[in-house]
């Protein structure tokens, strides 16, 4: 049986909302509900206006899928992007991970998630439409499909590739291979593999 | 140097602060916004309210240190607990666990943590003089002990003893021993010592 852990219906109700946090359980929700009343001023209070603010103020880009204050997002209508250069990923997470990197300066177009028999994802669950839409723009040159590197991802990356087949533009996906700081001893064989067969000249 | 997640003022801040809850580090904080931007009316602005709701109405009773919305909280001040025990603990997440294990119907003491000379935690900066006034009640029969087993939580519980003593009550700590359910292969010797020490008749 489940008990209140408090007694008390407002810190019971908070500490159910935060144990459904991506990231935290019960026993977690608890702790971050004790942490948060220490710092109330400090923490508590800011956190709740900034999650009234993005909740109100932060949507979808209507063009890529980014998260935005403004619609279209930022990237979507960047002067300094490079617009014959489209990657297609799977999450707005994936979009923070490759402006980490810093090193593509082109477009974005998010799809939202992968293909999945098992979980009964369809291509009409995913934002595939809006990218052969985009497909059809003449100044784009290039499509570069990052979805990630699981089984889901790769037969997404195919299911896309098919769809874009009608359109004059070049589809290219990420290399595969020993990650940099990677050491041999711990790669699978599958990414050992695919790193020999895709050598390359130095 | 630190970049930017989501070059969005709004859902930086955001994960900034989502950062800062206990068990939540930078990767997970932003995984955190992008599974409540999912869930906005589901999970964001209800979790919003919450916080704000908890912030300005849970507060600690100034008897026990126990969160609640009243003042003095709803245990100091039920007709159904037992006045003449007082449990003296760490934190609230400590009532809590004693809460849901069911069995403690006295008071509570909320000290607020424990004396350590590493962190500079003195008796002054603990709720020990507020327990040393409770102690003069003369419908108070016993305190219970039961700080963490820890170094800082024996030497305070230690402390909180020689303060007790001017008065006409008992002091009694939680017995030491084998947890139920586990299994002495997995248990360090200082726990199996107190066990065989402290053994009693069948």
């Amino acid at each position: 049986m489940y008990k209140s852990p408090s007694n008390n219906n407002e810190l019971d109700h908070l500490i159910s909302l935060l144990g459904k946090i991506p990231g935290l359980g019960p026993r977690s929700a608890r702790r971050a509900a004790l942490g948060l009343i220490k710092k109330k001023d400090a923490l508590m209070r800011p956190l709740a206006n900034a999650l009234a603010d993005v909740a109100e103020n932060v949507h979808p880009c209507a063009i890529c899928g980014n998260l935005d204050v403004e619609n279209p997002c930022h990237i979507c209508t960047s002067t300094k992007r490079d617009r014959s250069l489209i990657c297609v990923i799977e999450d707005v997470s994936d979009l923070w991970a490759l402006e980490r990197a810093g090193s593509y300066r082109g477009l974005y177009h998010i799809i939202g998630g992968t293909l999945s028999a098992l979980d009964g994802v369809g291509p009409e669950d995913l934002n595939i439409s809006g990218l052969v839409e985009r497909a059809s723009d003449p100044d784009l040159k290039e499509i570069i499909i990052a979805t990630n590197a699981t089984v889901d991802g790769q037969t997404t990356a195919h299911y896309i590739t098919e769809q874009l087949k009608p359109f004059d533009v070049t589809v290219s996906r990420l290399a595969h291979g020993v990650p940099i700081g990677g050491e041999l001893d711990y790669l699978d064989d599958g990414t050992l593999t695919t790193a020999l067969n895709s050598r390359r000249p130095f």
